[in-house]
């Protein structure tokens, strides 16, 4: 599920201590030369990553975690089991953010990447087709019989497989692509979420240290928006197709076969099945499940989640029957 | 209303006999050395092309049509008169996705089309103003005093008339374009339209050889998406404007002198008539006919047929009035 | 509120006299030596502006004005003080339009700014980092600290703040940007807004005089679309955030601390008040007032204007709570 982080350089030696410091935390010094791995999520954390919980909605997840540092708030510390180092603190997610931005220190950075472009730099790749000012970050890798269009930019570390065929003025970055990948002209992948702490006068920025990950024969649309994970990744299964002006938001996970029409937009880390097929500009609201083998009618704004094997339409999305019997 | 094919080079002299193997039907040997000269639909096809009929609603463009040859199921064959030659086939689709790409080899590539730019070519067009990096590829057409902007990319044999304003960042293919046209900043006109055979594991692409028509004075909004045709075409009539981040898919035929505001959608093979108004995020289903003068309100969701002279509004769309009492 | 206009160049010595002949209007030449400073709104205008009153609604901006010399139709000047300058006209809107032609003589060409690119020029910012094919126009000023993105535009006297990140293959024109901005890959600022009289045959535009201004520490998405206003501006206040996809009309004011979800769209003139939360795929009719702490569900219709401190969901968006009790 999480390749190692291509694209984020990870700080070496952080011990527990690090952390204590950065969270203003005075107890729990008996750990502080722990060595930690890295910060994850519940689900993907090992047993020397930091992770947190930050809404009882994750007790499952809390229960399975392999990881024995946990940040979370004192209201929610009485559902953590005793063999589990916890860290109290007031705001779980702004506490993760900072932790985040310390393992990885150039992750809030979201400028573009100042590429000196050159010639040799294209020639490397042999059986590749470039269109003309195409910009190639480094260690960047594409597969045979690949082509880039004129003005695209592939920044460093993205890997893209065989047979893909990337339009013109596409921009990819943090992004890891199979093979037989169309993406279309405009397409813009990888860019961080619209994720941030509101704050008036100044919002909170937070790192996304995700990428986006996209499977073998997916076709992305022109002038598509996909960004990457903020700790987990954006995933787009295989053999999907997503029509021209999709917004996928970051963390999201689409399934295999599914197909996705114009327009439409998917909130931030909502989970959509295999074999769903979504009419033009229906919109999925954020943190949803959506099953296998559903099908969601054009314009449908879904806010629950929604079981396999279902017809939906409407806003909000209710039974597509039931949606057409009230309203025809 | 259909043009000679400017974008797709057709092979030459293709047999009856070459379609039955392509089809692997054995029978209707005796018309093996006629020779065809296209495949169109039954509306455009004349006696020497060859056409198709997939479904019982175009009974009327079977009795007019001019095709003398026609692929269709064992279902649907008892609708075709005595007078013509039938191929029976299981999928008439994708038959004729087939049959389309052996006519048209090079058409289901759509990869960026590989130009090396030369000052010398942009040259030739005395009375073109361009901007920085422009890419024109082979066989262009640019009347007088039209203006093409920076990074922007007009693929071979595209056709643009005089006094027009194309923006910057702006890419064109396959496309026939009046005078006194402006295609703002962003707009990506004339790719492939987002249709294809669903199949688990590897979708099956079909070629789209029809093109984009847009006429005089007409304005396209930045960062819109206007697909050409699959054997079809896409048409923009006379003094239409389309504001920003609109999408058009692939078929669809918009009358004159309509309005369309910003994010609408219209999905496939939909027809609009003229003097349409149609408000914001609007959006239209695929297959429709809407009617002229008709005004469709901001968000509606279309998905019926309009007649003429109606406004409507809603999701689904209905009577203006109704909706509005009934909702406020 | 309404800075001097750096990027349309205003004729010098007008006088009323001429202003007349372009009007047709034979009387009233008593005036018609008097000098005319500019076109202004009813609010915005001095007294030796020229300014206009095309509805009954704008009664009390008539009331304040400074204006002295006020274009109106026959059945609307009965609403005139005796003290001002009437000019009748038919249609007022089209006579303002030819005014603001006069003042500004550029203002109806939208073509691409026709650039030449020297490295000289990029030079002489000695703290902006610029990626490869940036096109900078005359007189831009851009702050220290700030990146311009690889095939960027910024048109003439295009004002940059500090610390901003400006993304790659983004366009601004006409626009006034403050410090600590990020605007994303793709994002197209200060086009001319949608804004035409509809005429069969051939619609008539009106120039767009007014530009962008946006407040420091704002996220502008990714493709996002903001137009430039007619005669006002298209204002974006301090810290607000915009997600991808976003298409903020002409002439839209958007307040302090706003969180502006993917695909939004809103439509002209409208003004959004501070801390308003809008969330995805929602729309907003033109010319609305949106209060104080507004929050707007994803995927709502807004037609009418929302008070302070209200929650709304729904198409057309009403009470979030009745919208909910309503459909769940």
């Amino acid at each position: 599920m999480k390749p190692t982080n291509l694209f984020f350089k990870k700080r070496k030696k952080i011990y527990f201590y690090d952390l204590l410091k950065i969270l203003k935390i005075k107890y729990k010094k008996k750990y502080k030369n722990f060595l930690l791995n890295d910060i994850q999520n519940l689900d993907t954390a090992k047993n020397n990553d930091i992770s947190f919980f930050h809404s009882s909605k994750y007790k499952d997840s809390l229960k399975a975690t392999k990881s024995n540092f946990i940040i979370t708030t004192l209201e929610l510390s009485n559902h953590l089991p005793k063999s589990k180092i916890v860290l109290i603190v007031k705001n779980v997610l702004i506490s993760v953010a900072k932790i985040t931005e310390y393992f990885y220190p150039n992750s809030l950075n979201d400028q573009f990447e100042p590429i000196n472009m050159s010639i040799n730099k294209i020639k490397k790749y042999k059986k590749v087709n470039f269109g003309s000012n195409v910009i190639i970050g480094e260690n960047v890798k594409i597969g045979a019989n690949s082509t880039i269009g004129h003005n695209s930019i592939i920044e460093s570390n993205v890997v893209i497989g065989k047979n893909c065929n990337i339009g013109s003025n596409v921009i990819i970055k943090k992004s890891i692509i199979g093979n037989d990948v169309s993406i279309l002209d405009g397409a813009k992948i990888g860019k961080k979420g619209f994720g941030f702490f509101p704050n008036k006068s100044k919002n909170i920025r937070y790192p996304h240290i995700g990428m986006v990950i996209i499977g073998n024969n997916v076709e992305i649309g022109c002038n598509n928006t996909i960004d990457r994970g903020s700790l987990s990744n954006t995933i787009i299964g295989n053999n999907s197709f997503l029509d021209n002006q999709v917004h996928i938001a970051h963390n999201v996970k689409i399934g295999i076969n599914c197909i996705i029409a114009g327009q439409v937009g998917i909130a931030g880390s909502s989970t959509i099945g295999d074999n769903v097929m979504i009419g033009g500009q229906a919109g999925i609201s954020g943190h949803l499940t959506i099953g296998n083998n559903v099908k969601i009618g054009g314009g449908s704004g879904v806010i629950k989640n929604i079981p396999n094997n279902t017809k939906v339409m409407g806003y909000p999305a209710k039974d597509i029957k039931k949606f057409l019997k009230e309203n025809i």
